[in-house]
């Protein structure tokens, strides 16, 4: 079996380290057990090459054999579609699965994101907060009965929900959803999510040492 | 074969007519040729039972047989693999509509609804509207290039983007794009899409009159 490969940024600041969303494929592969391969795009310089692989000018793209695929959910899926420990083979459990994964990118992301683009600029009052503090809540009741988001196990669902709280979790704003952090601290616990978080944050930090001694 | 059905609301005000999500699932079945039945949820009365079918609290959802899915992407993506009319059946193929589903929930509607959202109290200044200018642009310049977006054929792909596009069309913020004017031009002038349309409408406005008889 060829390794499938991550690819992310070359270096990123700061601020986006540990965040950079290779970190929701480095994690589910690693959840898998499946080999894989980071390989970097220069974020300085997005051109056509990066535009036929990414069309938004993002990472990470994923490349499996011939498949290649961009968009974080739909490299998770994809991915997901490869090993039962990421989402049951049953269709009921796939179908749990599935709209968990979509319910993140476009009920609870959808939201979270913008908030955060928003809040970036510091306004006095960010326009997306009360519906962000619905969507929060309804994501509450829903975790408040139960310890995952899908077919009664872990799956991918919980990677990428965990990785959309970690922007809200960061910006304090799990405070009135307790049911919500036991959830984001039970799901980061696991030992796979502190590898690969370490392992984007050595890959940047390579990239420091790298331009340090040019 | 059971037929599948479509969840919406009983009811709603004029406004979103036409728009209510179920028309991405109905407009998906009728591509596909497969039968269906509409069913309703009293809008008025989002309970226990509306929540343990859809935890946001909205519509659509989809019921195949022992299987239920709420958010819309995710009944795309479900209906979608029952028809080779929707996706087609090579592994590159369907990763391709698959990203270009996650695309268009992720990357372009996770700027325009919310940006639609904070327009509906008509700020002065929209703070969205440089990255959904963004994002038009990108996704212009893809389908400047090509007919359709993903796997070079039409797919459901392009029931979502198309209908994702309707948003800022209806708020006359196409006109810097017109590759992506024209794309969605042709993608609603699909019969399919004139017949939901009129379908969601006459739904609706069977709901009127007999809410008027009674």
């Amino acid at each position: 079996m060829t390794d499938l490969i991550v690819w992310t940024w070359d270096w990123v600041p700061n601020g986006p380290r540990g965040h950079v969303r290779d970190i929701r494929l480095r994690w589910a592969l690693e959840e898998a057990g499946l080999p894989y391969l980071v390989r970097t795009m220069p974020i300085a310089n997005r051109g056509a090459d990066h535009l036929a692989r990414q069309p938004f000018a993002q990472v990470p793209f994923l490349q499996d054999g011939d498949i290649r695929l961009f968009e974080s959910g739909a490299c998770l899926l994809h991915i997901a579609g490869k090993s039962e420990a990421l989402m049951p083979r049953d269709p009921e459990g796939q179908a749990d699965t599935l709209q968990w994964v979509i319910a993140g990118l476009n009920s609870v992301e959808m939201v979270t994101v913008p908030w955060w683009f928003i809040g970036l600029k510091k306004p006095p009052e960010n326009p997306l907060d009360g519906w962000m503090g619905q969507r929060l809540q309804r994501l509450q009741d829903v975790l408040a009965a139960r310890d995952w988001l899908a077919a009664g196990r872990f799956t991918v669902a919980d990677i990428l929900m965990a990785d959309i709280l970690r922007v809200p979790a960061l910006r304090r704003q799990l405070g009135p959803y307790p049911a919500l952090q036991a959830y984001l601290d039970r799901i980061l616990a696991r030992p796979a999510f502190a590898k690969v978080l370490q392992d984007q944050l050595d890959h940047f930090a390579a990239a420091d040492a790298a331009r340090a001694a040019t």
